[in-house]
């Protein structure tokens, strides 16, 4: 009857996932019908994710957030990997992304496809080299092909492809000299196959194939960005918008075949930069949906990376970002560990929900019931309807209060709780 | 010769602070005798406060930051509190409000201003009850100044003084129900004793005589915003700007006078209000360097303010907020301990340097170094560079590396490893 959402969007058929989506964001199946026909919205959902409970990704629907997680050579621990994905589905982020590289990549993607409501996003080249038993020099175009089929047979519902980084985008980053180079794991494995095979960009190549393999799966393409910008110092330059044009002809090339495409973004991008970089992004990719990563805004602060990306990502949602990538405070030092994990989610769930209240009042509600609770020094509220209800408990545990009504912050000087007192006509004592 | 800052470079007479201001900041001294004698830049520095290492704060320079501390009713702890204040001292924030309204306040307030380079604010109307021994009811107007007179005497730097939250303005918000009320404790203390007395803001009614203190000693006007919104819902109301409006009167007579004046804002406001709320308040108080609490742009996240905080605070310091009041983790919940100061400090750099960046590039060198050394996987130095040397020394231990150069987050798939090997014409192998 159809082939992928976007299909039958064009086709006019309400599917059950359109249906699931409609509902959780409150927006009615004609609003999809025609978002997810012209690409603004995807809903990432592979036929063979059998256990996912599907999300909308785009224009007009709440800001997403993913989390990345996976086995590598350094952290080969499957459970502790698993421990995160539970944290995520716990915590009810939108995605995650398995970035497995190393070991039994194969049998924690499928274990995690199989426990996973969540969207589950994959890079296929990351995997090449441990699915294959082969070095980055033996690689063929096809075997890159073949990767990519098995990740989506397995059921990974996206996948990243840094189909951009051509020969000709590579020849610009040569030609503009950069602070950090290339930043991207994926961008930097293809250019490096790229130069000693000197071949064209494999997944541009055989674009097509590739097309093949996410209609017949119902894989979500999201298009890399392989130059994306490693400091401030290189934002916003040749070689990241040669290559942002150049997904906007693949997007343009995917939607002929009904196949659905979100775009990756930066990076890093100072304050300034922000709106102007969704903008572009939006124009160039003819508004298909935009996942950025983070964007940090400074390079000053390992460590606290979540803050700095929370700025960026609260910023990009407002202007339009659809899909954040978190960040954790591990970033550029190490794999974040489950407590960093949490921190990361926290961190993008402000960051998300800021930038949705202000783009559209959607979820202000929340706000609201928070601050009425505060209004009503209602701390069995306030502390339910906190992001982190546990946190909450745990910052007023031992508190010795004068009056329980207060917190320490102000004590009897509380201003809520006089203002209260004076208007309903009490007389306000601080002390006596 | 001068009496104050403004006098002294509405006389053209370069002060010694102008001088170590003009050198901390890159800016010529002539620059700096404009922007004061205008009042678009303040330095404040009591000339009781001897251990003054004066910063300027407005137009043009790096943004500030501010630590709240302080003993109170339910923690009244001196020695929990000058510790917090070492710690503000040893990670050089600019300024500490202390904000001590039970027990010991002036012994603390003058320890506090011994031992503090920092520039040292106080709110006069928190200490009244606890220094003059009366309850609210009982304090006169006279009370209030004299307080205010006292805290100049010790060598305080500004006094947040809320003088706008007039009979006029309070009508306003009768008028205009609000989901908070009033959350500012100096806006409220002063609302509670207008209504138990009838009279009018006694800051408001005296404040020519407030004016002379200010004078005598040099101390800035901190114009606070007793109307600030306590919730996103309440932002941008007819309450706030009435009160600003006032604010901009008070700012013209205050300069009349030669007196030093900065402008306090909110508070909660969605990121859409954030521009917004930093030209109105720019406009209206006719370009005084604006102090931001925040702002905070979502309320649902107790326990993690400072992240919400530093989402609004580095955007409205790159629309032109001059000075940022820190949050703390505990904000809305408790008091911060010392761990949520340096959480609440590090937060607002990052705040405060990515506004700095982003308007002006103000400090970008910072970021260029980092990346740098990010691109020539020099750990020392990306170490040595990172906000927080400590923390980042923290997250690299214990790292079992494959390969020392890199990071456990790609290990030898790291990025930046190989390309630089590819633009070298090294081998590239991953695993092998």
């Amino acid at each position: 009857m159809y082939t992928t959402q976007m299909d039958a969007a064009r086709k006019g058929i309400v599917t059950e996932e359109m249906k699931v989506v409609a509902n959780q964001e409150g927006v009615s199946e004609e609003y999809l019908l025609e978002k997810i026909a012209k690409g603004e919205v995807v809903i990432p959902a592979n036929k063979k994710h059998l256990s996912l409970k599907p999300r909308g990704i785009g224009s007009g629907l709440s800001t997403k957030i993913n989390v990345n997680l996976g086995i590598s050579q350094d952290v080969n621990d499957i459970t502790l990997e698993l421990n995160k994905a539970k944290l995520a589905i716990d915590w009810d982020v939108d995605a995650i992304m398995d970035l497995s590289n190393y070991g039994q990549t194969e049998k924690f993607r499928k274990k995690l496809i199989q426990i996973s409501p969540l969207m589950i996003g994959t890079v296929p080249i990351y995997d090449a080299i441990s699915l294959l038993n082969k070095e980055l020099i033996d690689l063929s175009a096809k075997d890159f092909l073949d990767v990519a089929r098995k990740h989506a047979e397995d059921g990974v519902d996206f996948l990243t492809i840094h189909a951009g980084l051509t020969k000709e985008v590579a020849d610009t980053f040569i030609n503009n000299p950069r602070l950090t180079n290339i930043v991207s794991r994926g961008g930097s494995l293809l250019f490096a196959w790229m130069n000693i095979h000197q071949n064209e960009n494999p997944f541009y190549e055989y674009f097509d194939e590739l097309l093949e393999i996410c209609q017949k799966y119902d894989v979500t393409l999201s298009l890399g960005d392989g130059m994306r910008p490693g400091s401030i110092y290189d934002s916003t330059d040749a070689s990241q918008i040669s290559e942002l044009i150049t997904l906007g002809n693949l997007t343009k090339r995917a939607w002929e075949k009904n196949v659905q495409v979100m775009i990756e973004g930066p990076g890093h991008i100072p304050l300034n930069e922000v709106e102007a970089n969704i903008k572009l992004a939006k124009s160039l990719c003819h508004n298909a949906p935009f996942y950025v990563l983070g964007p940090i805004v400074t390079d000053i602060a390992p460590g606290y990376d979540h803050i700095s990306g929370a700025i960026g990502g609260a910023l990009a949602s407002y202007y339009g970002a659809d899909f954040l990538c978190y960040l954790t405070p591990a970033e550029h030092l190490r794999l974040p560990d489950l407590d960093d994990v949490k921190e990361g989610i926290i961190a993008s769930k402000i960051a998300a929900h800021s930038g949705d209240i202000a783009k559209g009042s959607k979820g202000i509600e929340w706000d609201h019931k928070m601050s009425l609770a505060r209004s009503n020094l209602d701390w069995k509220s306030m502390t339910n309807l906190a992001l982190d209800s546990k946190n909450v408990k745990k910052y007023r545990e031992g508190n010795q209060l004068q009056d329980q009504e207060t917190c320490s912050m102000c004590g009897k000087m509380c201003a809520i709780r006089n203002v209260k007192k004076i208007i309903n006509g009490e007389k306000v004592n601080i002390y006596k």
